[in-house]
């Protein structure tokens, strides 16, 4: 059997992000292969990012989004299970402060920008600004179309700067969010966290689905592509993350840098 | 057998840091059982971090320094290695830039203190300020005698706000130094970031033993304390740090929020 693999997303592409296309499909290995598969995409990971920090030329800038209880959180922990932190950055990025407000809405995120050698990531990310305030009428059409161009320049910079890109949308369905967030109000390691509030973006769920899919078409670009993620299957959408994010590293041509053989031939004393 | 731990530093303290201190001595458990007590303490630092997360009440500092080869590297990633990369952030100091020289010395250190209900990790510290510039004569024996007690201030001052800290001096013997940096030299994935100038430190392995003396002594505080770590035997150290980390937060009464009443009886649809 094949492998499961995801392809960017294309401005042409239709996208309806329906609930059928979160589903995991027939053609899936079984969940003791899917979580080999992982356990070795990770590792594949993990040792990718030596040679990034050694060689120091790529930046690795890992985006993250996703509706709420899409599996964030596990798909990072997971993608990175055998990775050094010292080596990597997470950034969550919830509502702007008062002062990240009075700036450009690419600010707080440059300078969370990993520098070369390193990996970061993002949970949520600048896509939240042409998302949130879409729904809630805060901004135009204009606005948010403008942002489209904006975000592709900035990220066509980054690459340009050393910085490789790679943004993944966790698709989730409607019927399994609410399984999602059910088991979240009954687990007391969880729902602490619940706000009344957050059933409010389950409410607005198709204006989510359409800010989503134009912002996924508009900022797909060959310098920073965008993946939609099946994830409704949490081992498969893990596995699916960790064998891009090992893929697009281990197409770098990472090396080691040669030591002088001066180095190389010094007895210690 | 009684499982190894460490006591803090007192300052009444000979610490004489000599090379048999570095050794793991006599009543140690086997590899095998180290191995054991290290996974499961890493695992007691990883489910701890949740709650640390959740409470918020608390942030959690740890304090590598030691000398070139010594282990910290090592040592933070196996402390982690179960550990939310979300959750935690590891800030590595190198020489200051020219910015950074521009300020007191502890400024780009407060930068990377970790917000509550996070765990921040350093790699080197502010402590390199009291040891690098005075075996070089940068600085006078006053000086360095006031920026104990800033740091001191300093961390009095973190630790008043939320900020649990913990400081470990990874002690090597002179011998086991040359033992991994003849091993380093000969590994084509570590020996490319060797300088012939990482000797020089070695050439001052007195004078930095009476600097680390100096400063672990004035500096281990109540609210900071040191610990000595014998890192001879890789094992051992890494057990022995991660052990302390996760006693250090399983002492400080962690909680998960209680989400109230009419959260934990909502019903999704």
């Amino acid at each position: 059997m094949a492998r499961p693999k995801l392809t960017p997303v294309r401005s042409g592409d239709r996208l309806t992000l329906n609930d059928r296309d979160a589903r995991p499909g027939d053609d899936v290995p079984s969940k003791a292969k899917l979580e080999k598969l992982l356990e070795d995409a990770a590792e594949r990971v993990a040792d990718l990012q030596k040679v990034l920090y050694a060689d120091a030329r790529y930046a690795l800038l890992v985006v993250f989004q996703g509706r709420d209880a899409s599996g964030k959180d596990s798909a990072i922990k997971n993608t990175f299970r055998k990775t050094n932190p010292q080596g990597m950055e997470v950034t969550s990025f919830g509502v702007p402060s008062k002062l990240e407000f009075k700036h450009d809405f690419l600010w707080r995120v440059h300078h969370r920008i990993p520098a070369r050698g390193f990996i970061g990531v993002f949970n949520r990310s600048h896509y939240e600004d042409v998302l949130v305030p879409r729904v809630n009428g805060s901004i135009t059409k204009k606005e948010w179309t403008a942002r489209y161009r904006q975000m592709n320049d900035f990220e066509r910079m980054l690459s340009e700067n050393g910085v490789v890109i790679r943004k993944f949308f966790l698709h989730m369905s409607r019927a399994e969010q609410r399984v999602q967030l059910q088991e979240r109000l009954e687990d007391p390691e969880k729902n602490w966290k619940f706000r009344k509030e957050d059933l409010d973006d389950r409410a607005k769920w198709p204006a989510f689905t359409a800010a989503y899919r134009d912002a996924l078409r508009a900022c797909s670009t060959p310098w920073a592509p965008w993946y939609v993620v099946p994830a409704d299957d949490k081992r498969l959408r893990n596995y699916l993350i960790a064998s891009t994010v090992a893929d697009t590293l281990g197409r770098l041509d990472l090396r080691y840098p040669l030591a002088p053989l001066e180095i190389r031939r010094m007895k210690i004393r």
